[in-house]
């Protein structure tokens, strides 16, 4: 039985689930920022994964990416598993901007969240559900 | 032609070459510190590789991070590919420990390398290699 670790909880909001990874929204507007959490309990690091699991991820983490980009047009992507916080496996996809606060820098630690308005936070997890079910669904299913 | 980026070149020494990537050894001993180069010239994201590189990346990140697990112990594995300075896509994978310098932030720009004796860096990358060749024979040439 898988169980979303709190902290995760408490930062983000639900976006869609995919094959293997529950899709998460960070709260935190300073940044296009989506966290990937394998629904595989009781996993710490990408090597506990299965390496079918593992093939998934990575594509996960193309698709996150590659919707970033279609929707906010970063100069870069981070993605990252760090997990020094919080153990359980989570994949961080994150857009970038040369403007953004902590560039060139990591985003993690930098500051306060800037949380989204409640009605922003809707519209823009409604915005990346709606691109990851297109996605899927151009994928044929997957 | 695949060229290795200067900034990499300057900062690390040469491990292995895997499947898809170059192995280095970051030339920093405050942290086991690994980063694989896909060789694969003007790609900066995951999400620009195909799928049958992808899927051979990240088994390369959990191979080097399992190494780094049985030759250091670490308490936590990071990997991330981030190249907001540059801009050739690498992966970072490196042992954390709760003592290290850094924890529990993220290790980049935390602080001057600490680079390793000259005979040290010899030691520890030659270990990393023979580590390497070691479960790259066992995968049955892989």
């Amino acid at each position: 039985m898988f169980m979303l670790h709190q902290r995760l909880q408490e930062d983000t909001v639900d976006v869609v689930r995919l094959g293997l990874s529950r899709v998460l929204l960070m709260n935190d507007s300073s940044f296009p920022w989506l966290i990937l959490v394998p629904e595989r309990e009781g996993t710490s690091e990408i090597y506990e994964l299965n390496v079918a699991d593992r093939a998934v991820l990575i594509e996960e983490i193309a698709i996150a990416s590659e919707i970033i980009r279609q929707l906010y047009s970063p100069d870069k992507i981070n993605a990252g598993a760090l997990g020094n916080l919080v153990p359980q496996l989570h994949i961080h996809v994150i857009g970038r901007f040369r403007t953004d606060r902590a560039w060139p820098g990591p985003v993690w630690g930098t500051g306060p969240a800037q949380p989204y308005a409640e009605e922003e936070l809707d519209i823009v997890s409604g915005r990346l559900k709606k691109a990851f079910e297109q996605r899927v669904a151009s994928d044929g299913g997957q």
